[in-house]
């Protein structure tokens, strides 16, 4: 069979490590395809950037948008980044062109992915992007094809390594957040500008895709919940261990009563879970299927091998002639489905009061709670001091969000609280 | 597209099951796969046993061997099991009849893997068998496509829920194997005849057909090293754990310059190393590649709901004509790799001795070791009891099998030895 023609539009750590991924494996790709995969053109900007691979074999493009037009290749792989501008550009210029395209762009799918579901399926072309979500985890070909024959109710994961990374050596070191931060941006573990990862935004472009995916309906980024890992204290990871927790930044995707719940927060899980033992870099991805039961996958989210191991697992497949429609459905059946809302939520929470240690503080506090008909479970308040602010920690039974919302409105009023109260929910896995 | 008509040969758990899934997903299968999957016709012994479904809507064959000849149905799903006699001929007639099968059954595939690909290649048919290896986890897929990017250096894993099941019980309650056995009789998470479970043989099946997958070879059962749990006792698992380990009983295949290693045993794995905490009936697999580094999936290993889901996901595959060669490679291209013998094994080890308590004991003991070159990296004698064997654990550094081997044969002559010396290799994972 004639050789797959493939075109990198980026050449960034991705790119680069794609293409050393193609020729280290030239042969084994091959054999395992049934035909030579073979790149044959890059874009970039700077050409003379030593990127640690040879690239003078292939045709280079200034334009990326031209090599997406380019009739001397077959599949694009878009390695850009970003939710518009060139990334989007080169991708539907791609499509327009009758190419399939592989991406490892989560901002673009998950701003534009049931468009551009479209887009591919009236072009007959495959839009693939399994390195789009949780690096060099499967999950994508996991849970559209390995699940297909479940209904499957909810889905979470760890979906940033760096947030990961930051919660797992507060945990382990005691550090608080800024410090840990810092180290981690001197180890390359986090970018110079953090937001995207710390703020959860990064996890809710995977959770909206994962979602899409496994329920079967159009990617809505608009409708997730997301809180970062800012706040996340090193009184509160403590705290959390002591209660037989571990805090992590979870993306958690629900369907309940043909609605869809997702959001990306710090959660407190049960220590002796699964998903708690993923540390460091790593990211793991839950879901649980009504026939299958739980499955977990977990390995590493980002970096240039997991990555390219991902993008070129897409080449392959298309080379093999596996091709499926984006989500696992056509296109045209993707509808969005009904949003519920965060402050539908059902669960437990954990709370962290900063009080004047005086009589009766807990008594005001826990009136309040009564008063929104919300149950403790547990409550800590350790030493004393009364010149300092002391610590208190709730846990409470179920109750709702909106219920939760409003009492910590009234706490935060109490004379007695000195800072906004921390809340932190923990989730039943 | 007109729909695929699938009949089922066996109607024991794993049959049943993936009647009632087909039964109760047949929409969401029809809406995912594009097409829909009819099951027509099934076969089993007795017509009037209650297997909790409806069947009265299918096609009865009392001879399986007729219902995979029958014109009548497009895929063939062997779920009776057993790797010859009638299962074997079942697949054989429904390929020869130019049908795609899908089983669950690795008995069949370790003994006869090869053959058969070469067979459905011959007839351009799949054979599908993401049931076989580790229930409902879709590591088949994993393997085959996911990673197919990668060179996979070693792969390992939890493959016997059982073993699993018995070994967490046993080191969560002190109790001893026996009476933990029993105790899985009775629940049903043992066989009455628990030896295919027990003895490791199970886990080799899989385990041979997942290192033909990762290493493009043809499956070679033969030469799987195999040593079942019968002999983990309570104290090792204690000593285990006083060590930093888990006792898992792990199959491990391995590539090392260029011959295969495969082995199924009680390994000490470390307890924080992400496979110790998979528990209970779980199953889990890791995959080392090179670009991808570690991936790990886990989830339930047997069990209705979980087998119907993989052979559901195949049958699914199946109707989306996602068809792949059984073992990643085209089937003439399956050699067998040469075998590595488990004496060539390098690696640490526990050993455990009962000795009468008497001066000199020690000193024997580590002349012997001391003789073989292996170098002891820890021992410990608790408690002296001059009436009573005691427990010597000795842990050593890297040494080879084959002296090991040797030096065990000595230690188990020396007179103040009183059993037959316990082994265990540690793994660093």
């Amino acid at each position: 069979m004639s050789s797959l023609r493939i075109a990198i539009a980026g050449l960034g750590t991705v790119g680069a490590g794609t293409v050393k991924l193609l020729q280290t494996h030239k042969d084994l790709i091959a054999a395992r395809a049934g035909r030579s995969i073979e790149l044959v053109a890059v874009a970039a900007r700077e050409k003379n950037r030593d990127r640690g691979v040879a690239l003078s074999g292939y045709r280079w493009f200034e334009d990326p948008v031209a090599l997406a037009a380019d009739p001397g290749n077959d599949v694009v792989v878009e390695v850009i980044g970003g939710s518009d501008g060139i990334a989007k550009k080169v991708v539907e210029t791609a499509i327009a062109h009758g190419k399939s395209v592989v991406t490892a762009n989560k901002a673009l799918l998950a701003h534009h992915g049931a468009d551009l579901a479209k887009a591919a399926a009236a072009k007959g072309v495959t839009l693939a992007y399994e390195a789009a979500v949780a690096g060099g985890i499967p999950i994508i070909k996991l849970v559209r094809e390995g699940l297909a024959a479940n209904d499957v109710r909810r889905l979470y994961g760890i979906l940033n390594g760096t947030c990961n990374y930051i919660l797992t050596t507060m945990r382990e070191s005691g550090r608080d957040f800024a410090d840990v931060l810092a180290e981690a941006q001197k180890l390359g573990y986090a970018e110079a500008d953090p937001a995207f990862d710390i703020d959860g935004v990064d996890a809710a472009h995977k959770l909206s895709i994962l979602a899409a995916l496994a329920f079967n309906c159009a990617v809505d980024f608009g409708a997730v919940a997301i809180e970062g890992i800012r706040h996340v204290s090193a009184l509160d990871i403590a705290y959390a261990e002591e209660l037989g927790f571990r805090i992590k930044l979870l993306g958690i995707a629900e369907r309940v009563d043909g609605k869809l719940s997702q959001r990306v927060q710090p959660c407190m899980v049960p220590a002796d879970s699964p998903i708690a033992s993923v540390e460091g870099v790593f990211n793991a991805v839950v879901a649980e299927g009504d026939f299958v039961g739980t499955v977990m996958a977990e390995g590493r989210g980002a970096g240039a091998g997991p990555t390219a191991s991902a993008v070129v697992a897409d080449l392959i497949d298309l080379a093999r002639g596996q091709t499926l429609a984006a989500f696992g459905l056509p296109a045209e059946k993707l509808k969005p489905l009904p949003a519920l809302p965060i402050s539908a939520r059902k669960g437990c929470y954990y709370l962290r009061l900063m009080v004047v240690d005086r009589p009766g503080v807990i008594a005001d506090v826990a009136a309040v709670l009564r008063d929104g008909d919300i149950s403790m479970e547990s409550m800590l308040q350790r030493g004393r001091s009364p010149d300092e602010p002391v610590a208190v920690v709730i846990t409470t039974h179920e109750t709702n969000e909106a219920a939760m919302t409003a009492a910590l409105s009234r706490i935060g009023k109490l004379g007695a609280v000195l800072e906004p109260p921390r809340m932190i929910r923990i989730e039943s896995l």
